[in-house]
């Protein structure tokens, strides 16, 4: 209901300046009176003919929300004898959303006449109705299906409107031109105030106190006799960045119809398909062009434009950015900067690197149907369609038949590797954003949706059972989307990636920006040629533990854990070694002398034992023993919490010999591989220090290998030592820990785990309600929790930096490529993040944003 | 072999400065000549008749045993012509050991002929003898064997040994009485530098470079025809600290024998079983009571003195502190203070708190015989003898019986807390010193040893085989030692407690000096009375996880656990909520107004679930469920780390009936037991915090309760809300989170955990070889780790102040009774320390002397 002005006392009077003509001159800013008013006056000084408009500031809107009178008489003043308005809402930034423009504000019963005899009765007719109706139904809130404007507007049409709005609102349509456009400001202004409103622009970032200008415009009918209409043009396809001409024109139409009609409207240029703008009004079609140019040009930035034309004359009403894709924001950038016209830092800038995963994989059409299957957490971006696989030997003979397939298991363990590389997808009924799939899948680029509660995989009759009720069986076709979080039934279109020249440049300048260093995650010959790929500048941490999962590897463990002494063990071990030499040269060779840091064995190893009764028999009989002692073996080396258990340096301490022999792969492959071309300088890594004396330990023994493999080969080799500091107290002894170390590498998943008290793998049955109810601002194993876990890098930094000045520090947990952990980085001093090869692009622009915004906020701290 | 002296020219001389004559004035100190040197010039002051005797220092020594020469004619020339002497160690504490007196150096050829003539043939040939078989096996390090003295010695006798001496060494016995003594001096000088004599003594606490001094003495000869002989004599048991004349003495003998002798040696006081020195030689033994006096009033200490009679004459060779159990040690401490010999504060300083859990349990009598079936970790303190129960079931019904049981598990759970209560002691497979059964039965007072992984549990014949093979059944008799960490075979002879009125005294001076609370860590009644019992202040952490686990709960938590919606799970724990109201009023009653502080709902929910088939078939049943729907559940439910899954505040939040309950359930027994007498303000405490709206979410719904309990009664109460800090982001944020928590009490258990990222549970497989490695100094689960946990605490204070400066700080944690933690947290500005009810004795000694100790380096301080 429209709400009648009372109790005037408490009324103040919105005066002069609350409003402000749009001229070139104006003092119009984006923070008083929103990004359109901003716009127009932009347009403006283009000399672009833009019909008469006035801006309302925040402050102004605000106040007429809360009640305030609004002064129209003095807003129509400008606007002639009877004048004929509309509405746009002009918020700070367009994404904020706002209520909906209205058009034709003036149209009265006089005004009717008068146009009836100037353009005819049915355009007439046509500017009443569409002015009643939205009035209706945005001002007075009436119900939307009675004032359907019919198809066919016939004599009567008008005169039953206005009987309806009268009938439902007690009261005659009103024809005072100044009351209505009162009612439509305080109506746009209240809608903003609104709860939904106000939840949906925050959720997009918006500040809770964040103010709606509106903007008032002498409309340009496009309804007329002579050639009358409007449509949009813009210069680029949003989707893809390319240069093309698109939108849509409509004769007698306003606004943005021209992009609804079902039909009618004409193409803008020549079409075999259809009549066009370019033929149909040469002229207008060649000055929209040069407002496009001027528009690319001087306002940096390719817009659509919004026009009309009254009576064969050109209007613009509005211009907006163009709507892009990610993979579009990055060739306009690019484009834009190789015309000269705006800089290779602001090309960079302009792509938010969160944006970039869109760019690296498959992605879902999003033109295509959907067949939901299951919801759960997009855990690695992508999309990809295969046969489910229920374990990883299927999924390896699918691979052997080239078939692809998509690996569908309870969660995933360190054994599933071999299956999740034959595997083009992952999806699993368990497990978070940083569960054992989700971190694995993400390194090796897959598509990968985690913790699908609703589904329930059938192992005797190997199927799977959604959530609605639908059992696939393994072989059927599904397809997943990584990005949203979906797995959809058979097969649905998707998009190539876009790893073009465009995107090539862009990270290149990124780089040339950018003052920390960005290595990738890689622990098997395919993720490292990866890494190379995006341009890594080295591998910030190769996990060696894979290495043993490989079926012949896998025994040659079995057997060290069940012998019992140090030499037997030794002896045992002595066998992987050419396997893990052969790796490393592997690694070393592909990498052509960037910098390898390879962390040590870190799992526990009861990973290594089978756990069912199946599996034991079967060791049992491998290894010639008792199933008891196999089971004993395997029970005495199970743990409450394998995540706070003997595995790490711990094992490096009273296990040695896996050290000893991995130091020594890693030297004699350094030999080998320094032998045919550079020199490698190996970094070697300690994972899960807590206590300086296990650096002590371990660097006694790493040295002396160093030492006999020098003396065996005659070669004199470099190698790197450090720690990987993931638990607490490693961050807080960090000054002592330094003085062994040659570098420190914060392992940000551990660390938050351990500073949380949070098992990642466990974490995922409740984050979702945490994060929902802001009891964590983010899950943390996503996003680096700043105040706490980043309080410990800063404290391990600082106090690894005092104990050894030269000490390289880096992080290499997941948070190595997320955004904002990285510019935390940077700025606490880091030399280098590592992340998964598929993450270096977004690390590489994160690392350049963060240093141009520093560099800016600096050079703005000295303007000061 | 002796070695000879070559090479003068690298050998210095040592001279006069070395060596000091022990006079009332002369120059000597404990840090320069040892102990037993110091002790002999204090007897010496007294007026004792103490032989003359010299001091070496520890630089002369040290430049013996590095080879120099020894003036030894120098040393010799204060002790006569024909000088007869001892040498004995002197290192700077008692307790690090040293190499064996040798005496009647000295004795040659000559000398036994002048001996012949004035004492007689047989008394001659003793001494000599004696002093050829020490030289002959200490100095010149031949068999043993071969210099027995015989039972019955003969003409030949000497002249046998002299020959042997002279076969084995290729050289005649020395004869001159310098050259004997060089060579004594060196051996004992060298036996002091020996790998094995520095490991023992470092393993009692002596710094690498302790030193020995040495002391000569002139020979008191013990063995003559005019009454001659050698005793020791003490006036306190040191098993009791009662006072007791005790001691032997032996006619004819040197140096400690009378000790040793199988018969012969008389009483000291009359004696209803044989003669004795007071009837025998009563004015030497008048003498030898006044002596005691002296020094026991003037050396403010019970010693045990050792002397000799040589012809009638009376000497006193050497004096030592009287060697005591804990519990002598607290009653001859309070004697001589409340004899106004010593101050109370220096009584209190005197017994060592680690020493008190002796006196709270009952002890394996030291005198008895051990028959060990198995050593693990001494987890909980005490001895105790009772039947083999392999299941809290056998062990609750051997209770019923009133026989007295152990209970042997691998490890225990939650599920097993009323089987321990049953139980005498508890011995299991697996753990470490925090594994549940250590806590637990520390809490519990019982004795337990953990870790025993010798030990083999045979379920199907209900038998236990133990490392040797030995196969006990249940119901079999066993005796644990939980101080020793041994399980022995049948029973074994106990000593009782010694709570007596020696120790309350001493406890009441430890109250008048501290300035830390002291309060229990109480779950039950039973331990709430123990709490008040040891006078602790007040309860700290009171766990009500135990109470969900009795058998008429744990089925109504199970059907919570099944509810799917909130309702229902408020219905469910409707009916938990009489009981665990009950619970609090008990305790409430028992603690009179002492404050209680309640640990909301903590543990993971799985542990309420059954794991076996057996156990999920039968709950099915008793919730009328499919199988299948149970052990998906329990599936569900399953964590991998469950230290870090869904429990503490978590659950809280996710789950929030549970604190509901619980906290109705406080408030109503707050009202009922208020009504009743004193006012209570209960504590309640959210665990598992890492992040500030964690608190403010509870917070809201505990006042929420509290308001409407306030409502329903109409009796308006107090209660404090407070937070435990167990996670290292809890510690880093406790600057917000305490503006919502009234106090912070730091779990130091889950603290220690996480911030080494180290499973209590898990680390009992490596910490041993950890600590013996020197990779940690200490268990940090049983000591608390100042560097790493300590700055978490440190840190987590000061922003707790920072944050709100009337914040109660305090630590529960098992630390909370480790002197060393207490000292620490006293240090930190804790208001107060909680801990298991047998270890606040030891809490409260070891908060005094932190405090004791402060206030004397604080004086020191000043006094520079």
């Amino acid at each position: 209901m429209v709400q009648e002005q009372t109790g005037a006392a408490v009324q103040k009077h919105i005066g002069i300046a609350d409003f402000t003509e749009i001229t070139p001159t104006a003092p119009i800013a984006v923070g008083l009176h929103g990004g359109r008013a901003k716009c127009l006056q932009r347009l403006i000084r283009l000399d672009l003919p833009v019909p008469r408009t006035v801006a309302l500031s925040f402050p102004a809107v605000r106040r007429i929300a809360a009640g305030e009178t609004v002064d129209v008489d003095a807003i129509l003043a400008g606007f002639g004898a009877m004048p004929l308005v509309s509405v746009r809402p002009s918020s700070q930034d367009p994404d904020w959303g706002g209520p909906g423009a209205i058009l034709n504000i003036g149209m009265t019963d006089a005004r009717h006449a008068e146009l009836s005899a100037t353009l005819g009765r049915a355009a007439a007719d046509l500017l009443y109705l569409k002015f009643i109706q939205a009035y209706a139904v945005h001002v007075a809130r009436l119900d939307p299906e009675m004032f359907d404007i019919p198809a066919e507007v016939v004599e009567t049409t008008l005169h039953d409107m206005l009987f309806a709005y009268e009938e439902e609102t007690d009261e005659p349509f009103p024809q005072d031109p100044a009351r209505q456009l009162a009612e439509v400001l305080r109506s746009m202004a209240r809608a903003w105030e609104g709860t939904s409103a106000r939840l949906l622009r925050q959720a997009k970032g918006a500040p809770a106190d964040a103010g709606l200008g509106l903007v008032v415009q002498a409309m340009a009918l496009g309804i007329g006799p002579v050639e009358s209409g409007s449509g949009v043009i813009q210069f680029v396809d949003g989707a893809t960045g390319r240069p093309q001409i698109t939108g849509r024109y409509l004769s007698q139409s306003q606004g943005r119809d021209a992009l609804t009609a079902d039909a009618g409207a004409l193409f803008l240029t020549r079409d075999p398909r259809g009549q066009s703008l370019e033929e149909h009004c040469p002229d207008c079609f060649a000055e929209l062009l040069r407002y496009g140019a001027l528009c690319r040009e001087r306002l940096r930035e390719e817009m659509q434009i919004e026009f009309a034309l009254e009576a064969g004359r050109l209007s613009v009403l509005d211009a907006v950015r163009v709507g892009r894709t990610a993979r579009g924001e990055v060739r306009i950038s690019v484009a834009l900067a190789e015309d000269g016209i705006i800089s290779h830092e602001e090309a960079v800038l302009r792509v938010p690197p969160r944006a970039l995963p869109e760019l690296l994989h498959h992605q879902v059409d999003p033109r295509g149907h959907r067949d939901v299957l299951a919801r759960g957490i997009g855990a690695s971006p992508g999309a990809a369609t295969g046969r489910i696989a229920l374990s990883s030997r299927t999924a390896q003979q699918m691979k052997s038949r080239e078939e692809p397939c998509i690996l569908v298991r309870r969660e995933t363990k360190p054994e599933d590797i071999r299956g999740m590389h034959a595997s083009v997808g992952v999806l699993t009924e368990r497990g978070g954003m940083s569960s054992h799939a989700a971190v694995i899948a993400r390194g090796l680029g897959l598509p990968c949706v985690v913790g699908v509660s609703s589904m329930k995989i059938n192992r005797r009759d190997r199927s799977v059972t959604f959530g609605d009720g639908r059992v696939f069986f393994e072989g059927d076709v599904v397809t997943l989307d990584g990005t949203a979080g979906q797995a959809m039934a058979g097969e649905v279109a998707l998009l190539a990636p876009a790893l073009d020249d465009a995107f090539q440049t862009l990270l290149d300048w990124a780089d040339d920006a950018r003052d920390i260093g960005v290595r990738a995650n890689a622990d098997t010959p395919e993720e490292a040629q990866m890494a190379r790929r995006f341009a890594a500048e080295g591998i910030g941490l190769c996990r060696t533990e894979h290495m043993f999962f490989a079926e012949s590897r896998l025994i040659v463990m079995r057997e060290m854990i069940f012998a019992d002494r140090a030499e037997d063990r030794a002896a045992v071990l002595e066998r992987l070694l050419p396997m893990q030499r052969a790796d490393f040269e592997e690694l070393f060779e592909i990498m052509q002398g960037h910098p390898v840091c390879i962390r040590l064995f870190d799992p526990p190893l009861h990973e290594f034992l089978p756990t069912g009764r199946e599996g034991i028999r079967e060791l049992a009989d491998a290894l010639d023993l008792p199933v008891s002692t196999v089971s004993r073996r395997v029970e005495a080396l199970s743990e409450f919490n394998p995540m706070l258990g003997m595995r790490g340096v711990r094992l490096g301490i009273t296990v040695p010999e896996i050290y000893d022999m991995q130091a020594r792969a890693i030297f004699e492959a350094t030999v080998a591989v320094s032998r045919r071309g550079d020199a490698v300088v190996p970094e070697v890594m300690i994972p899960l220090v807590s206590a300086k004396r296990e650096v002590e330990l371990v660097k006694a023994r790493v040295d002396a290998v160093a030492a006999a493999v020098r003396a065996e080969t005659g070669v004199d080799f470099d190698y790197r030592l450090g720690v990987m500091v993931e638990t607490p107290r490693a961050s807080l002894r960090a000054g002592e820990i330094a003085q062994h170390a040659a570098f420190l590498s914060f392992g940000t998943n551990d660390l938050t785990q351990m500073t949380y008290g949070l098992s990642r793998d466990d974490a995922g049955r409740f984050m979702g309600s945490y994060v929902s109810q802001g009891v964590f601002p983010e899950d943390p194993f996503h996003r680096l929790d700043i105040d706490g876990v980043g309080e410990l890098l800063k404290i391990g930094a600082e106090r690894g930096r005092a104990g050894r000045p030269d000490v390289t520090l880096s992080v290499c947990g997941e948070h190595g490529g997320d955004p904002d952990s990285i510019a935390f980085c940077r700025n606490a001093g880091f030399d280098y993040v590592s992340c998964s090869p598929f993450r270096v692009p977004v690390a590489r622009l994160a690392a350049a944003h963060a240093a141009i915004d520093a560099r800016r906020a600096a050079l703005a701290e000295q303007a000061i």
